[in-house]
């Protein structure tokens, strides 16, 4: 951490002196894109910019490759048009195509005509693809080679293919004359088989593969799953399209976590437009990711109050009662959101299923019961003492062990039965379950008060 | 869901039936290992052994690479001993070494015994690392040329190479005589250079690699900033040691997202043993992951109750005041853990750094008020309406928008506070601001309430 903000503080130094210019070039020049995507991250636009007009422009292509789309957008829009296409043509097809989607719809038409005709009309065809979809992540250029070849054939069309179109080698994909996917076979396999063998004679015919259609939540799991490296992309008619590489996945999987975790605490995170990321988007949008959940919970706690309110004539007797509401809706929410996240987490790593459902909630349910039990014990002591009030502190030690046992039960079960009820656990768990979790806490509590203040 | 429901279903049926088991044998060779991995997760202890003993031994050995560690052990340990180590010796170097290192010592020494002497030395030393390290998770065998050689030889080498060792083609990495590491090629380079090149000429110097004591979230790190395929594994020496590949990386990943959630909710996740797995893990490791955070906010909240408990007059005169709490400190506290829900994840997504930390904290303020003002009114009119008291619907109103400001404001600036403090946000943030939201907001709201029973 303190390493990147030196270079920051060294970038910045040697900007704001015309003399250095020479120096400062050879040093950005001589970062690997990777350190210079996080470095340009860090600086303000207007450093930004000059920084990126000092690179030569393999190492400037490279940088956007790695730059988030945002970022993308900022610094191509404000360099050179000319410049700007010529280094969007050097992006590997997907990330071109993900460059100009993220601009206005002019901006793209304007580059798409500046580019290259082959490469323009492969990117106009990606563009058609919803870019949550295989469509929208895979890359169109594929090494193939036809069923027909022998080894020889295969490996010097890879030579050739390989060097003129700048291509990854993954795995190497045989199709027919239609394009139509017929089978793989690894590079090792070229190479350590017999020259004069025929492609299809060699070649692993059970592929998995995906459809350019498919959701990229979908394409995560077959590569969380089978663990390939890549993954050929088709048609309805099974025709070869594209690939998706492990490193189109990292991001997916990284969106899909964040979309989890967020959703758990309540937020929104499908608005429906382009704009939809909480964080870096509008003021307008942020707004609208968290009102509904809380909105539910206003619902909810007005039945809390309405609930407490009942109890009016037992804070006019003992307003004590009242100053403890806090501590059993706090702790009873506390554990119970531990054993929301521990089964919303557990489900969607697969270690938590419908069938070990059972044993997770005899487990949760002892540990509500020992943890309750142990805290019932000292908020009772602790009460006792500093109230000088035996009763009190048994009450409300009594209350605090069942509403920590309950919240615990109602925080596994909850999820358990979302899930067998098909609605994803994630999204109603949070902000309901606690809201549940404080009116059955405190109506515990006070039911335990009443029947004190009508036994004495 | 209902697909792999279905399969297991038509499994347990068939293993039912003496008379099918010729059937079952050949259904259950014919699916991939990674779909028999899923499918015998499922399965009762006694049918999965059934089903696992039907398998031939490269699918057998191919299911076990794609267990979880708990099953594997657990097949390995009931089937015979010499299948059991003939089937270990299958295993990549790193499965199996993963698979020796979570059994008991005594049992690892009579399997390590059983293989073959040179699996079993090299495994021994995979042994040696920390299992949370690049040592730990690596693969030993590694393909490498060396820098002498021309491009012809170095071809030659991989052929023979790959066919013997059954060894992964990711890039190849340049070595001299000692084992220390020189350069990398790709496999492309190889295949379109010219083979008279001696592969000093060619090879790229500037390696990204990483340590064998490095930490495993260290490298999960660089894999997602570089994007590579596979990084080496090096000694003090600089002498290559092995290599480690992205789907090490993604259990890595899947690991630290897991610990980052549960911590947030107030669980500790690394209790200091091997047995820290807190669903599948026993007991009491359970009751011990999740008392001392909920023991803070246990101090927390007694806080709370020390302050509320000074406005008991409060509540003898007006106890519908009372009944109002948990609605303020419900709806405070669910604003304040979606705004520390988006500041912990996205520091941990790199989207917010200490640089933009002002823009968030005034977005979220403006989100916070914003948010506190539509609700502040909404809580007014219900109140009034409900109460038919125009002054509790102001003050409670009132005491709503001030509370969700704050909260959000707190949610917002702690994480970014223990950040700059070099603190894990993560840790500290969700139970103890719940807790100062929880006494913050119950202070403000009768604050308002003393002073208008002051003033009337």
């Amino acid at each position: 951490m303190s390493n990147i903000e030196n270079t920051i503080d060294r970038i910045q130094e040697l900007l704001e002196n015309a003399e250095t210019e020479q120096q400062l070039r050879e040093e950005l020049n001589n970062f690997h894109e990777a350190d210079l995507a996080g470095i340009f991250q860090l600086l303000k636009p207007e450093e930004r910019l000059a920084c990126f007009l000092k690179l030569n422009e393999e190492k400037a292509a490279d940088v956007i490759e790695y730059l988030p789309a945002q970022l993308q957008v900022e610094i191509l829009g404000d360099i050179d048009e000319t410049l700007a296409s010529r280094l969007i043509s050097k992006l590997p097809h997907d990330d071109a195509a993900d460059v100009l989607g993220d601009m206005e719809e002019d901006e793209t038409e304007v580059y798409l005509e500046k580019l290259p005709e082959k490469f323009s009309s492969e990117i106009r065809e990606l563009l058609t693809y919803n870019e949550d979809t295989a469509g929208g992540i895979m890359n169109p250029l594929v090494l193939t080679v036809a069923h027909s070849m022998s080894v020889k054939d295969a490996l010097d069309t890879i030579r050739i293919k390989a060097e003129k179109d700048n291509m990854e080698l993954y795995y190497v994909y045989v199709v027919d004359k239609q394009e139509h996917l017929l089978g793989v076979v690894s590079l090792r396999t070229l190479l350590t088989t017999p020259a004069h063998l025929s492609i299809s004679e060699i070649m692993w015919r059970d592929i998995v593969k995906v459809h350019v259609d498919d959701y990229q939540g979908h394409i995560a799991d077959i590569f969380m799953k089978y663990q390939f490296n890549a993954l050929p992309v088709v048609d309805q008619y099974n025709r070869l399209k594209g690939i998706v590489t492990w490193d189109d996945v990292q991001d997916i999987v990284e969106e899909e976590t964040t979309d989890e975790i967020l959703t758990s605490s309540g937020i929104v995170t499908d608005l429906g437009d382009e704009d939809d990321d909480i964080l870096t988007g509008s003021l307008a949008n942020s707004i609208k990711a968290r009102i509904p959940w809380l909105f539910i919970t206003l619902i909810g706690e007005f039945i809390a109050v309405s609930v407490t309110n009942k109890y009016d004539h037992t804070f006019t007797a003992l307003p004590v009662i009242a100053a403890f509401m806090p501590l059993l809706a706090g702790l009873g929410g506390n554990i119970g959101t531990q054993s929301i996240t521990l089964m919303v987490r557990g489900m969607s790593t697969g270690q938590v299923t419908l069938s070990s459902g059972w044993h997770h909630i005899w487990k949760e349910t002892f540990t509500g019961i020992s943890i309750g039990f142990i805290f019932g014990i000292l908020v009772m002591l602790v009460t006792w003492g500093w109230q000088h009030n035996v009763q009190l502190g048994l009450i409300v030690g009594i209350a605090m062990a069942l509403n920590m046992t309950i919240a615990t039960m109602i925080g596994t079960c909850t999820p358990l039965i979302l899930k067998k009820m098909k609605i994803d656990p994630a999204v109603a768990s949070g902000p309901v379950i606690a809201t549940t979790i404080d009116v059955v806490g405190l109506a515990v509590y006070l039911t335990l008060v009443t029947w004190y203040l009508i036994s004495v």
